[in-house]
């Protein structure tokens, strides 16, 4: 069981390795007729394609998301019908000749062990399958996902620490992220981080980041009790990411140093009748049903693997090796992992709305 | 889709509420031939039953699981059959008149309000499937799983964070847990956190704690590259306990900060060929795939929501209310979630083994 | 993988073996707020239990439904919750001394050779698994679906063929089924049927036949297009019913004598705008999608493979034998068979309701 | 839920439009090591190709299909990663305008109906999703499977009913299929079969057919005993192919007349202790498990939709019509139907495979 497949309802199915001839995926359970273009898809592909600055890979990828089923023009417009959408990016600047050694060595922190020991064998060109590429494919389905969910429900999320530095929570401000090249959440912490992140990069090192995730416009009552609670749906579906070590939901490890009074979200009525929550612990899920507040996340992205500096490892012909990593690489690849946060909760949610529309009607 | 089955080979379905005549599950997709009796179920059970302590809810039940399929004697001892194996666990002390105020007003931090808003209904009866007893059913499934898994695999959980007090990482000893009143991951603090605890409880309140997770024995090559990486299911199977808010593995949020070069968990040539790592940031886990290093996590609980401190709430009818909640509770719900978080781990676990087997053979 | 739940959205896992303590199951993914007490399964269980005359096994099984979970009176009387319904059947007459022998040897046309070919072991112990007992259970279950269907929906089955003797198509009355101890569809047949079956019985031999199944009331639209097809998810559903060897829907096999002018179900427009259909060898299925037509389908069944006369087996030390099967057993394993196939109608339509919901809304 | 994708465990997800840019499927599952090349899957589809002979579709398709992942030449020539395996195929003949009429009316027999009204638009051309076009995924993917089964198993179907013509039970020769246009499992009745086909396509009619399939080098204890019995799932996967309407496993219907004692397939010992059987009216499967005896299944095909003759029919106008189909049709949509029941068997057995050997070891 190989699990290239994610979602029950909205599922995504994705393929493709690093320097094939292309990526991409299926999305099938899409409800009909959604309006849905190419045009639609390419923004949020724009965001995360590599090439964009000196902050991210030097690769240079279109991004090109063609559609190739599930959408008819049937006189007013394209629209979903239903049926499987297939979408195809193609790549375009795959040079392997760059990873000539990662063939026969492994990356410490990389897949490249754990690849070549459950399969014994490995497209080790680029990464292959375990390429940070293989996030294009959940942006764009992230993107339909998005038309799913409709106007009502917005996804924003941004980085709110890069290594050592942290953006106060009160300071977080989602709105900054796609207008700076290291997508944090705060126009002013731009200047010192583009610095520091500077150095890491002329170093040839890299670093870890924590990207934060808010959702709001979810109704209450979407998500499932137990075993696929709305948190751990969440969860799963962020450390499902290339690189993440840690998901927290609301206030999340801070909880454990919480008291019962202090823990607690309390609600009074607004004028209309509405819920009003004095707090947001929860991070909007509660017994891993939505409550009709934000959902907040947290998650953790550790650094790249890939760096200039030797590292000890082995040979897959079981020699002992010094490695350092050449070729083209994200500084902090959690950057490029702020749209696939966003992607992967669009798809979660689309998900959600089709399971509780199912059983409640 | 309601979810009350998890796991994909190894399959696990549970049912019940708190105060209802029984709670129980059946357990699918065992290996036939695995010898198992009710007296291998138990004595995992007796860790996790309520009244043991005065630091856990004083609710009296003898959690006694009964088997009633799956399992024959053909002569040499009773062994499981490949087919569902139900277990059946009675409610013995199910006292529904302390709960009778929770029928009409939502404990902030609970459930009380989503499962209302979301089924339009709810069996209020001492949280009804939302109930901390529904993880007797998990802990029997997962001492089945213990058997799938043998002897080779090690599960050890113990709290390492009870509040503001954590146990450093170097002095964490799984083999103090199920010795002393608080599943400590450390004899030495056990008195302090007592007093500490005691504090809590007759204060009526309830305080958070960190549950750390260690798993030895877990050959390189379980696991699933993306959508299910290892850590990801892991994480959802944690998420999906009640009360759960935060999910790392290896150095998670840690990870965050370090460098590329810490991060790197170099590897060596042992005597015999086998890889030897220097460090474990990865928690065992790389792309998604376990590595042979042990596997380590991190789960966060948030304090338990019933405490008799009033808080501001509403009703389902529309009104405001201040709430305190009466009744027998878990002044820190994480303690007995010690022995959930294992048997989470086991049936993960137990399930990967399965898969990994189905594929590569 | 082991297969013990069945459906998507309306799931049902079920477990117990034939003497054991009890059956029973669990439905997940019910919708919350219908109406539902013990009285409401109890009708169909009584329809299929045993003992109840000359034409089925003597077994004396009461087959009391109880209902552990899922329902809750919160002052309306009873109705789901939306969490999953456990309910519990004892075994209450398991004379397992009766099959001895079959512990050793195979019943040829049975399933003990497999079981214990696939598993190692078996409960031979009245069939154990295999036992027709287990069908119960999903009589149980799809009284459940029922009433997630409705009573706009009307599922009717009966008995159309028993060996060589035929009900002409025009001469199917479904309202004789319960009727009669044969469940004939037709009053007319069942003098000459039951001096039929009374020979077959006296012989200790048995007889296979086939059961036609009518569903009307289900809406255009529901189904999906290719895989999970309306037809299979119907010819999957009865084939895993025990004993079935063949399914058809609509013309079935006759279709393949059909020209493209015949088996066209040419339309015209009803009053009030809805179709007319000519004629129904779709049997209310096009694409995999109903058409809203009434569904038919035709289900075989073979014979009962326990039967008196010895037949030439082997056992499972590795020698050869000649069987003959005592013990209590249904002369024609079908007749029982018919409230089994309308239960298995109800379950997979209850699941395309919901699918359908959550796809289309 | 749109169940675009098949299999547990070989999972085969399809997309694609009789008249969109390309079809294809993703492949996912499928164990690594196992050599694969375009040239494995190319015969195959060949076969099922449309415009061989005058008795199919005269649409001219390549059917070219190139694998874009999952496949690897690491040194020792290209074989599966165990990632997933897309596989693409160009539509390069696809005349739209042929299909003008049924944009507007729906063509009695076929899926134009349901999916409009289902779905609320329907890609039109040339049948869209449910043209027969979208089977050469399914072809694609059965070559994938046969390379995980291996040579010991053998998949062979033909055509053993045309309209009223049979061939006798012991006449089948499956040699023979591919060797004639007819895909008749008999060389004898080709001239004969000729003629009358010729009939029915110059007279711009259709017809209906039977396809037998066998197997052979299925080992005894393959499949699930319950609700996916390898009947059942044989049976899903038959269903789901466009026009099946029947589907019997080994005596299948014939089975409702046999008596007990003519039902059993009695056992005895071979010279080396392995099972021999006197008969075979299990078709290889007891109690949804292979018996190491050959499957054998017979499914029904209803004539094609698409017929020259005009038919009463609605518009999605509401309004009246008689149509008749222009355009390019199999006379007989079984024929071409015979590869896609090998395919069909095959990803059920390799998924059944996988499952026995996840549970089993």
């Amino acid at each position: 069981m190989s699990h290239n497949t994610f979602g029950h309802l909205f599922r995504v199915t994705t393929w493709g390795e690093s320097h094939g001839p292309a990526i991409g995926c299926v999305v099938d359970g899409c409800p009909p007729l959604i309006p849905l273009t190419e045009a639609d898809l390419q923004p949020w592909l724009d965001l995360r394609k590599p090439g964009g600055s000196r902050f991210v890979t030097q690769r240079q990828e279109t991004d090109v998301a063609r559609i190739l089923s599930g959408v008819f023009d049937d006189g007013a417009g394209p629209v979903t019908t239903g049926t499987p959408i297939a979408i195809h990016i193609d790549n375009v600047d795959a040079r392997s000749k760059d990873y000539g050694e990662i063939a026969r060595a492994y990356r410490p922190g990389h897949a490249d062990l754990t690849y070549q020991t459950k399969y014994g064998v490995r497209d080790h060109r680029g990464g292959g399958r375990s390429s940070a590429r293989e996030t294009a494919s959940r942006v764009a389905a992230g993107a339909v996902a998005r038309r799913v969910l409709g106007d009502g429900v917005t996804i924003r999320a941004g980085v709110v620490q890069l290594g050592p530095h942290r953006i106060a929570p009160e300071a977080v401000d989602f709105s900054a992220v796609y207008d700076n090249p290291l997508f944090a959440a705060s126009a002013e912490v731009v200047p010192a981080w583009e610095e520091y992140l500077d150095g890491v990069r002329k170093a040839g090192s890299s670093i870890g980041a924590v990207v934060a995730l808010e959702v709001t416009g979810v109704p209450a009552g979407w998500g499932s009790p137990l075993y696929a609670k709305l948190d751990a749906e969440l969860a799963a579906a962020m450390m499902s990411i290339n690189a993440v070590k840690g998901v927290e939901i609301g206030a999340g490890f801070g909880a454990a140093e919480l008291s019962g009074e202090e823990n607690a979200d309390e609600m009074r009525l607004g004028e209309d009748g509405q819920i009003l929550f004095g707090s947001n612990n929860a991070g909007g899920i509660l017994g891993g049903i939505s409550t009709g507040q934000p959902l907040t996340a947290r998650v953790a992205f550790k650094p790249t693997s890939s760096i200039l500096t030797p590292r000890q490892t082995v040979t897959r012909d079981g020699t002992e090796a010094d490695l350092r990593t050449k070729g083209r690489h994200d500084p902090c690849v959690a950057l490029r992992g702020v749209p696939v946060v966003e992607a992967m909760a669009a798809c979660v949610l689309a998900d959600a709305l089709l399971r509780h529309r199912a059983q409640i009607g």
